[in-house]
């Protein structure tokens, strides 16, 4: 197995480009506006424990703590790249209320203490240990950014109370999780700051699963978390598809701490059943809102797909650990696909808006279709909201994309590998690598290592890319393109081809059918009817001809582009079936966006997939 | 308005073909089998009155009174073609205790008097009055059909009933059923044996209906029971399509026999909304189970059509019935459509068993993607039931089926109409009309009008049909083959090309684009998984090449069908979405079944909508 040390976001720094103008909109709009939505709605108040039955305070729920977690993490990288008073003095606020209201025993849940209190370890859906994952995570964070340590050894306490809970006492009402979260967060601890506990303790939670797939309370369907069977036996993806993906996440983590290579087996499988089969074009995965979940093979519904932004986060951070034990191309290009779709889609164009859910199609006359019933059903929101009533989404957002370079660089003993491109700078042991770059406005990548001689720079070939140059001699290895670096301070220039190109789905994908969708390098585009007065159900695309690239205006920060199209005139004297049909068409010029900008300007309708003419 | 007179079934008989065995299987299987388990299920049982709560007896539904009307009702037509006294004893026992159970005031319901007495006309979504609309239809078959006016003497009572309570005192707790029936049905009885009382309470129901859009009790939404506006100003098909259907007829109905244009004009564009927007290939109508609805125009889901077998004989009674008013072969277009797809699929080969939806594609691997949680949706079943909890399709084909030949004929002053197509011998008032034909299994039709001089025989041109000959000059007149009547012995040969042909649907049906389906002459064909190898998903129709017509081995009573296609050979290797597609595809045969025999070979994926090559 190999084993590939991924750079931190501490160090690798994104110097420019698409990805620092949209760290610069995280850290100045987008972190407040969801402190400022968690302050609204009592989500920091919840944690001075003050809520009583019949107060006036909303009720807190169950995963406040893990909204709030989010947040810190959030905040703990801006603290790590540079110094923030107000910032910080809030963090350790809440740091301080989790250690003054941590019980005795190292216990701590809000909802479980203030609003069920007594309840503790009894409901397997409840989140307890999704909460401490976060906590932990965001603990974590706090350490590595500032150095002080009193949060996470705050969490210790608690951790070492799940331990003796459910591995020593096994006194809790289940075995493992409903949600997984702790897994992962516990690896992360070990590798921030090795005690054998966190590692012990994953290593239970990831073991135990599915060796007992009765689900206590709640309605967990073993299915839906993944409890079915044993995890090194699991090679279909199933169920809810955060809770699938932090699962394998850990998995990936487990087989990467333990050289389990039986366990790196599951995980490959996992990987490939989710994303050749099961992904959306987007990147999204969920094609169902009914448990968030996976489905079968190749059911792939664009109007109704779930394809929650917590789901795409979580596939990423599943794909950048295969990459660590597994190195190779789909990997990065997974993470690619979801950093430029499904990932960012989830957010708005002026950073205080989220969806949590990423339809790849919005026919908002078919919303109207159960009119006359009182048990419609449910369809994606079609136009971006401030908070949740369940708000994972937007702290996710903003801890993923402040921490957005650890997932551009990894190290092994004499490779270093670029895996997504945009202008860094990043140290390791002496080695700096610069990139330089435009992309994904232009594919030009230009590299220079130094303190590199002896080395191999492998740079990803992304699996999208049919052309590309590079000025200097290099073979192929599972995607990337391998060159021998000769000096201390060399250069590379490489030329990926960013041509707008039409996509085909696997034909067994019955709804994308006689479709096509348009990609420019990572980018997915979308067609939305405020641009067009042709209805987008009528529109036919016109393969034969490249669509044109329009220079981004700053609206996007990547260009837009013209699709050649005609468009069906319908005609309500026709029957509506006919052996003999006279179709007339009228040639059009639809103009696309970037599918990460769906819905910023109205509720209208949206279209990933367009009918080939 | 014209006003044609429609031939009853008592004078047309039906004297080979397809439709002779049809009504022998009806009346040999298809009749007794409906008996037995209304029998078995205890809705004879309950005319006794002697359920009582805690008993073993099953509790009597609110509307079994209307399913062993519908029984009666076909009963009926059978005693009036031969005698068969064992059938007219059991008749009479119903009506025996109809008479001895009925209140002294005149009312009779099952349930509201035996399970939850007290509660006459309180809820507008018990069925009562639909149960009264069947009871009466019934009556007045009995009645035609035997010259015995017992039945409807005592139904005549209950009518007197309604009467008073909804007209002159008001009293119920709603104005107008929620489940319309009774104003076709009082329209019938009128027609059968005139009372003024029938007329009245009819035109009232209809007048009043969407005046006070306010729905009393259940569940009723206006829309769902088209009570959301006045009748006159409907111009959209909305709601419950049984309900809406019957409702319909009624309206045409009204219009009929108040010589109502105003209504005229409102029933044409119900029919052109149901038709041309929101109709099924088949025949088909209801696009969703909730509510078993109409939807929005064009869409037609097909794995989830719900397409009840009663709803498509409604809309054969309103295209029925428009005809009278309205004489156009688009009416009778819709009814033969029905009476080959949309109703007959209801009824299994064998006569015993039943579907109550009808959907246009099945994919059992489909129906497995919400493994993951409790709420699955549903789907239309996929194997033929002999009895429903809701059992009101059944004995609606069987009294159909058995009254067929009332939709054939039609006479007016100076016109004679053969609308269907069938070996049909006909007398009306002196004049004889005999038709002899294969059809559809060919498409010759020898008509001879006896006694017939100076009048114009006007045989519907099929709108499927693309080519026809005929042995003398005739014009063309709304649809019908128009020819004058020389003398008292004529004969007339016209010949229909039922060559089969690829139908495309309006591109507005998004789920048909790209799609045919496969028609020859009225039948619709489909392909059953059990016929080939391949995954329907997978097949590629070649529409360069027409189908290949099998004869009969008598198992469906018309050719099948072997179409050219290719199949897709999936690539499991390959990338889930790719700008250079490989696609391998093999060629294939691929046997077409008629529509209406489907799911008769067991369980097994269907399609009628197969993907263009």
């Amino acid at each position: 197995m190999e084993h590939l040390q991924p750079l931190s976001y501490l160090n690798v720094d994104i110097t420019g480009g698409f990805w620092a103008a949209a760290q610069k909109r995280n850290r100045d709009v987008t972190i407040p506006a969801v402190r400022d939505r968690f302050e609204e709605t009592g989500r920091f108040k919840a944690f001075d424990f003050t809520w009583k039955e019949g107060a006036d305070e909303p009720e807190p729920h169950f995963f406040w703590d893990s909204d709030v977690a989010k947040w810190i993490e959030s905040a703990a990288y801006e603290l790590a790249k540079a110094p923030d008073e107000a910032l910080q003095a809030l963090v350790e606020r809440v740091i301080d209320r989790i250690e003054a209201h941590m019980e005795p025993d190292g216990y701590f849940n809000i909802w479980h203490t203030v609003v069920q209190p007594g309840s503790r370890f009894q409901n397997q859906d409840r989140h307890e240990l999704y909460c401490l994952g976060h906590l932990l995570e965001a603990a974590v964070a706090y350490y590595e950014a500032t150095g002080r340590d009193r949060f996470l050894n705050t969490m210790d306490r608690y951790v070492e109370l799940v331990y003796r809970t459910f591995v020593e006492e096994k006194s809790a009402a289940f075995d493992v999780p409903g949600h997984e979260e702790i897994e992962l967060a516990l690896y992360r601890a070990w590798r921030a700051r090795p005690r054998e506990l966190y590692k012990e303790l994953a290593n239970y939670f990831i073991d135990k699963r599915g060796t007992d797939p009765k689900a206590l309370g709640g309605w967990c369907h073993p299915l839906y978390c993944q409890n079915h069977i044993p995890v090194r036996s699991q090679r279909e993806a199933v169920g809810h598809c955060v809770r699938a993906c932090y699962l394998y996440s850990g998995m990936a983590d487990y087989a990467a701490v333990n050289g389990d290579e039986e366990m790196l087996a599951a995980c490959r499988d996992l990987f490939e059943d989710v994303t050749r089969r099961k992904m959306y074009v987007t990147g999204g995965i969920g094609s169902t809102h009914r448990g968030e979940a996976f489905t079968i093979p190749y059911d792939l519904p664009n109007a109704s797909a779930y394809t929650e932004t917590c789901a795409s986060i979580a596939l990423a951070m599943f794909a950048n650990r295969m990459l660590v034990i597994d190195p190779d191309s789909r990997y990065a290009d997974v993470t690619e696909t979801e950093i430029y779709n499904g990932i960012l889609s989830g957010l708005s164009l002026d950073g205080e808006a989220f969806f949590y859910e990423n339809p790849l199609e919005i026919d908002l006359q078919m919303r109207k279709r159960d009119v006359s019933t009182t048990d419609a059903p449910r369809w994606p929101i079609t136009q971006r909201q401030k908070c949740f009533w369940c708000s994972c989404c937007p702290p996710n957002l903003t801890r993923f994309i402040a921490s957005l370079s650890g997932c551009a660089i990894s190290v092994g003993e004499k490779d270093v590998y670029l895996h997504q491109f945009m202008p860094l700078r990043a140290e390791t042991d002496g080695l700096t690598l610069t990139v330089e770059t435009n992309y994904p406005v232009d594919g030009d990548v230009r590299v220079r290592v130094l303190g590199g001689a002896g080395k191999r720079l492998k740079v990803r070939l992304p699996g999208w890319c049919r052309h590309y140059t590079a000025d200097r001699a290099h073979t192929v290895d599972r995607g990337y393109l391998t060159f021998d670096v000769p000096g201390d301070d060399c250069a590379f220039e490489i030329g990926f081809d960013l041509t707008p190109c039409f996509i085909t789905a696997d034909p067994r994908v019955a709804e994308d059918v006689g479709k096509v969708a348009v990609r420019r390098g990572p980018v997915v585009y979308c067609a939305e009817a405020v641009d067009t007065d042709a209805s987008l159900a009528l529109v036919r695309a016109d393969t034969a001809e490249t669509p044109r690239v329009i220079p981004d205006d700053g609206t996007y920060g990547v260009p837009t582009l013209v699709m050649k199209a005609c468009v069906i005139a319908p005609d309500d004297d026709a029957p509506l079936y006919s052996a003999d049909p006279a179709v007339r068409t009228t040639p059009a010029e639809l103009p696309l966006i970037p599918y990460f900008a769906f819905a910023n300007r109205g509720e209208t309708d949206m279209r990933v997939w367009l009918t080939k003419a």
